[in-house]
């Protein structure tokens, strides 16, 4: 099997920890990779660039298509820009894939049953980043809806769920107030729906269907959104399944694709050895997947999993009862 | 004690059968109300008035102010306007009241220890209602947030924190992204605490802050945020504390005020005696509060409480062992 090569960014915070971490991982199942690491996030926003990276890093990034990126911290002010946000529309990165999956009993959760995929409008609403001031005392955002970005993202959540044999997507919008934004976007879902006869398909407009998705998180399967619907419900979903800690995300394009946990850089936490890897290492096995890897991804999904399974577990999900030993980033990678 | 006169409008769907209920409730309690009533949405609507409500009723609702609403049903399409949108921003009703709290072990629950009170930004954001058509292919939707907007109400927040003795209120925006308008709001959160020293405060980006929500309901007192995540948060937070049957709202402005339930008008329910008056219930609660009635308010809350005490539970919260007679609309109103 050939190398394949791919950008990694060990970023901020807990991030130089948990990226170590994850790559000492895949390297000891076997993963046939070949890294190009590449510096971005703080040091290089506080050497004076407000996009958090070099153009040598960009072209690095293209080039291998494949990036490997640990959380970062964007500084207050200034200007500055989140680089996730830049890299994701940058590389037309326009399907973020969010599994949450509780993993009962063996970490605590309110809801043992859940098993769902949000899947999430990675370019455009209100993430457009168009922003300015009206008068003194006005401002606006600019909230972005587009047809062929619409299509996309509904057209990738039901390919998703064929492939993965799910059985139902269902999209939150708020179209009963926005009725072209919105409306555009649940217009799109029940024409692309149609296309897919054998998947089950509704929708629900986002407030109660975030209230049921926090009650009853086990109804859904996949569930396809715009973009900030789809970070705040990734993160419930994450953290009523078990903990933010423990998901990975994929943001796919036509050309390249990001990997990266769905948490942030925590720098409360940073040097600690306490940080959790889990949702970097989750992240990573969605790109072995995606690269060809899919052998090694299991493997490293069970050797996961019968970690989990065995209660060593870190401070954010260590539990009396459910848990049998409290270890460091260092000592979960190694088990 | 003198009569009040106030604006009352039954709705479609179950909202006739949930506001005579609630009118029965509050007039055996002894509340001293006079009534106008008013017709307002689908039949209006369906006439050709696409706003839902005539002149005639506008002036009816301004003269009276206070305004008890049930829910109505916006036909999809053909440029209706929301009423409850139209009504909010028509009256200057800035703040929107939602208090979630559960009832454990009465109802069904697993955040038994939850207590918190969402308050809305009620006239601005993406609710402002301006969206066009740009391009063929890209439509967008203008949020908005001014400066005294948001000193209104994060204002409004923390007077009634002091109010009501409530110790916290946390900020929910998503200022890493949004950082000229949520920015605003957060900048405004963080002027205005400093004038309420005794008052605790903290500010979440809504991904993490909503997760917190979901998860440990229980960590939050006061909650203030713009339009759009209140919508979505109270919806959220009124479902796991028991229902969002269960939840009532105060529209709060100068000059007016109009009072709720959190939820819409369940046609699919309409005309079974089946429908939960519990939300229009606690709107009429706070209306009675507001309008210098609290002690009646407070009888009407004890008599509704120990009936959900008692088990005696509308379909959509019973459960068989916390529950012990499952009633209808009318049985609930009587008991
Ligand atoms: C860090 C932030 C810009 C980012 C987002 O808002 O998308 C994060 O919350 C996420 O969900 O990946
Ligand atoms: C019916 C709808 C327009 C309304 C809103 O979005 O505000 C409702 O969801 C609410 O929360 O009162």
């Amino acid at each position: 099997k050939h190398m394949t090569r791919i950008t990694v960014a060990k970023g901020d915070g807990i991030g130089p920890e948990i990226m170590d971490a994850t790559l000492a991982i895949i390297k000891a199942a076997g993963a046939k990779i070949e890294i190009d690491e590449i510096e971005v996030g703080e040091k290089v926003y506080l050497s004076g660039n407000t996009s958090g990276i070099s153009n040598e890093s960009w072209d690095i990034i293209r080039r291998n298509k494949i990036f490997l990126k640990a959380p970062i911290t964007t500084p207050q002010g200034g200007g500055y820009k989140s680089l996730n946000v830049t890299t994701r529309k940058f590389l037309g990165l326009y399907a973020n894939i969010r599994p949450c999956v509780s993993l009962h009993p063996f970490v605590d959760t309110k809801h043992p049953n859940m098993d769902l995929v949000i899947i999430r409008e990675n370019e455009e609403d209100l993430y457009a980043g168009i922003e300015h001031q009206q008068t003194d005392e006005v401002v606006q955002c600019l909230k972005l809806i587009s047809r062929p970005g619409c299509e996309k993202i509904v057209r990738y959540a039901f390919e998703y769920a064929k492939q993965y044999g799910r059985k139902k997507v269902t999209c939150f919008t708020k179209d009963n107030i926005m009725k072209q934004t919105d409306g555009l976007f649940h217009q799109v879902f029940d024409e692309i729906a149609k296309e897919y006869p054998d998947i089950e398909n509704e929708h629900w407009i986002i407030d109660i269907g975030a209230a049921k998705l926090a009650d009853t998180p086990e109804a859904f399967d996949v569930i396809v959104m715009p973009n900030l619907y789809g970070d705040v419900m990734s993160d419930v979903a994450a953290q009523i399944a078990g903990s933010v800690g423990l998901a990975g995300s994929a943001n796919i394009g036509e050309q390249c694709a990001m990997f990266e946990a769905i948490h942030g850089s925590a720098p409360r936490r940073a040097g600690q050895n306490m940080a959790n890897p889990s949702g970097l290492l989750q992240g990573a096995i969605q790109m072995l997947t995606h690269i060809g890897q899919a052998d090694i991804a299991e493997k490293v999904q069970n050797a996961w999993l019968k970690t989990i399974e065995d209660g060593i577990h870190t401070y954010d999900i260590f539990k009396e009862g459910t848990s049998t030993k409290k270890v460091g980033t260092k000592e979960f990678a190694q088990a």
